[in-house]
């Protein structure tokens, strides 16, 4: 019997063992973006060196940042020959409110029939945990194909604010010949997907300030502006009747889809009836001229994430808030610039904001968009893997989310990344009720042993 | 020495006891729109009881409603040949939030060089204790010069839900010549006012849903409508370039400010510095054509109170929100009606919402504007005993805040009322560090005295 086939026979006869590990990690309540928890992120940290060490691999580390920390690890026992693989993972994962909307409890895993529920099981605790099993398969089989580098992050939830320091920091540490990322998803479950194409990010906080405090509705009302108002009229005029962004500038960089390209969009299944059902939502909208499929995967976009002034309880408060906040992010696409979508926000709010507040912003998440070279040899050998695992060819997708750190490994490590992961469009990710299709995962686990004989040319 | 003047000395005299009287009441944390403090508006209804047991009034009564009671009390001493005056208070507080923004405790009545700061104290249990003070006054000089009637109602900030079948339903109980109100408030410590408009009120929530669950901004964000954009969009597009308001119709019924009432608002200290200082605000703005004291007195205005959707905690979270909510609401002018509004305001919203979310509106409070009779005797006697209290002539004013229960009271009882009150504009009412000016309020406690021989013709 080969390595390989050792290798996936190995995966086989220990599911068991995998869903344990995936069940222990996400256990931990890794919420980045509270304080609360730094407790359980660096519990998390430890985790993972256990495990990376267990699984034989050398040199493991929990290196600080000037946040939570990095896991590396290494493993060099393929030789000199052979590629080395760098496997980005992220072990953070979004705050679970709104908490009341959980069918169980977010870290208490519950599987119910083929899905396993917890915050964390699909972004991307399963996705990491399906990548060290491949791993723990092939280091079974002996004589692993490729030599690997590990750097998982728990900062991606929050914007990664300390990775790209940390990646500059140790360029030489990191070196490889491709990164691993499998941080996408799947169009759905028959589907094998290979992302080539990421929209970046810029997040921010607009607060508007109007009277020194909160006044009296009625003794002030109609003679002193109100920010909730004021705030209200910036986000309305963010978009023109088309729905386009009307922020200076925000299309001037903006990389065209080719014909190649929409003719590859409308070919995946993201049809309009697709989205209805995923989402819920009583009808679509979108940039004019273009189709569900391409507004996400191809276009930049403008979102409030969260809204909050004055009174919000249950009842009535005649209350004209002294305050108004709004969380407002921009997806953006190849070749926009992050920093200069700051500046067309900053030059709008210069603009459009009437004299009778003062507003204020804070920049929450930067991130560049990423395109990837679809033949580079360790995108095929991941194509391959897919194929063997699923009987079929996988699709080309652009996806709408954001991994930054694509961009930002590709300008200064110099390598682009393969991407792909076992979630699905369902998964409710940053939603409640946020789980992973068990079967799909379970094949995910043989693809990535596949790939990585496959890339190794074992 | 005449009773009056017997009155005034014992007014004079006992300071001291007034005083404790107003720091039981506002110690007791009666937030009406909270149900954790039924409790507390049940106790402070007993204390209202017990105090006007002790003054000597009769028929002493907590009288259940369908929410909190009403506390009825009178006294027919003065004979058939004395006019009624039923005297009205409300004996709730508006919430505390934000908490966090208060210098003292809310429910620990502080003294503070003439201003006694806590929840209350202005709005109105400073106002309440005034006249029941007053009354004290007036029962120990013995002789009242009039008959009294109470009306204390528990249920003003949320919108006085029951108030209308209660004086509906005990509408020969109430009977009376005039209603005297001192929940209205002056100009400023040196200029005593007499308010003879107030604005109505239509208040709303307004929910928009989209998607049946929060989404990832990245896989649908351009897809799917914000409903936080959308709710924003609307909101901007309910006033116009000139500040009025869009609703259908919402002029139609405004009766216009004469030029008389024009040149008397005029004549009130009411000016932009006024309100720049008062509130803080950068610049004011408001409907074009009309000056601050005529646009918060006599023109209609729609509110944003609250605004809440998606993640609002400290950093980002990059959700596509399924819900948007906002607290709206609309003080209105004679001849306006609230019901109406709330169809003008339906019909805009089926006009301006798109298909892709759907709306739903609560109606949290309605009541009418009113305007009353100047030359009322009640109000002449008013008028002189704030001169005698003050040593000038009040002022003629519109008020911008919203007391229904003159409206109803014209309607059900058939009288008008005196508004007057001693709170000041920088009180801080419905806003954190509420407080009272002591020496107008023992001014007031002076005039009320006045009235009542005035009004008695004694």
């Amino acid at each position: 019997m080969d390595t390989r086939s050792k290798a996936l026979e190995y995966a086989n006869s220990h599911q068991k063992l995998f869903m344990d590990n995936l069940i222990s990690l996400v256990r931990i309540p890794s919420v980045s973006t509270a304080p609360e928890h730094k407790g359980d992120m660096q519990k998390t940290a430890e985790w993972l060196s256990e495990r990376l060490t267990s699984l034989g691999m050398k040199n493991v580390q929990i290196m600080p940042t000037g946040g939570h920390p990095v896991v590396f690890a290494e493993c060099k026992a393929a030789g000199e020959t052979k590629p080395t693989v760098l496997i980005y993972g992220h072990y953070d994962v979004q705050p679970v409110d709104p908490i009341d909307l959980w069918k169980t409890p977010p870290f208490e895993p519950t599987q119910i029939g083929d899905n396993l529920f917890a915050r964390g099981a699909s972004d991307m605790k399963g996705q990491v945990i399906a990548t060290l099993n491949a791993i723990e398969s092939v280091m079974q089989a002996g004589d692993p194909p490729v030599n690997m580098k590990f750097i998982f992050e728990g900062e991606e939830e929050i914007g990664s604010p300390n990775l790209v320091p940390f990646i500059e920091k140790h360029k030489d540490l990191l070196a490889c010949d491709v990164a691993l990322n499998p941080d996408s998803g799947m169009i759905d479950d028959k589907t094998p997907t290979i992302t080539y194409a990421l929209r970046g990010m810029a997040y921010f906080e607009l607060r508007i300030y109007g009277p020194k405090q909160d006044l009296h509705s009625g003794l002030f009302g109609g003679a002193v502006h109100n920010p909730a108002v004021v705030l209200a009229d910036l986000i309305a005029g963010m978009h023109d009747d088309q729905w386009r962004v009307t922020l200076p500038g925000f299309y001037d960089k903006v990389r065209s889809l080719s014909d190649q390209e929409r003719i590859e969009l409308a070919r995946l299944p993201l049809t309009e009836d697709y989205y209805l059902q995923q989402t819920g939502a009583p009808a679509l909208y979108g940039e004019a001229g273009y189709t569900p499929a391409e507004r996400v995967g191809g276009r930049p976009t403008l979102d409030v994430n969260g809204l909050l002034s004055g009174f919000t309880g249950v009842g009535s408060k005649t209350v004209l808030p002294a305050y108004a906040m709004a969380k407002i992010s921009m997806r953006l696409v190849p070749d926009q610039n992050p920093h200069e979508v700051e500046k067309q926000l900053i030059a709008y709010l210069n603009e459009k904001t009437p004299p009778t507040v003062r507003w204020e912003i804070t920049n929450l998440s930067a991130g560049w968009a990423s395109i990837s070279d679809i033949n580079h040899p360790a995108t095929r050998a991941m194509v391959e893997g897919l194929e063997a695992a699923w009987g079929i060819k996988p699709l080309y997708k652009r996806d709408g989310g954001s991994v930054p750190v694509v961009a930002d490994m590709q300008r200064i490590l110099g390598v682009d990344s393969v991407l792909t992961g076992f979630g699905l469009a369902d998964d409710n990710i940053h939603a409640p009720n946020e789980k992973l299709h068990l079967p799909t995962w379970q094949k995910g686990t043989n693809a990535l042993i596949h790939f990585f004989y496959n890339y190794g040319n074992v």
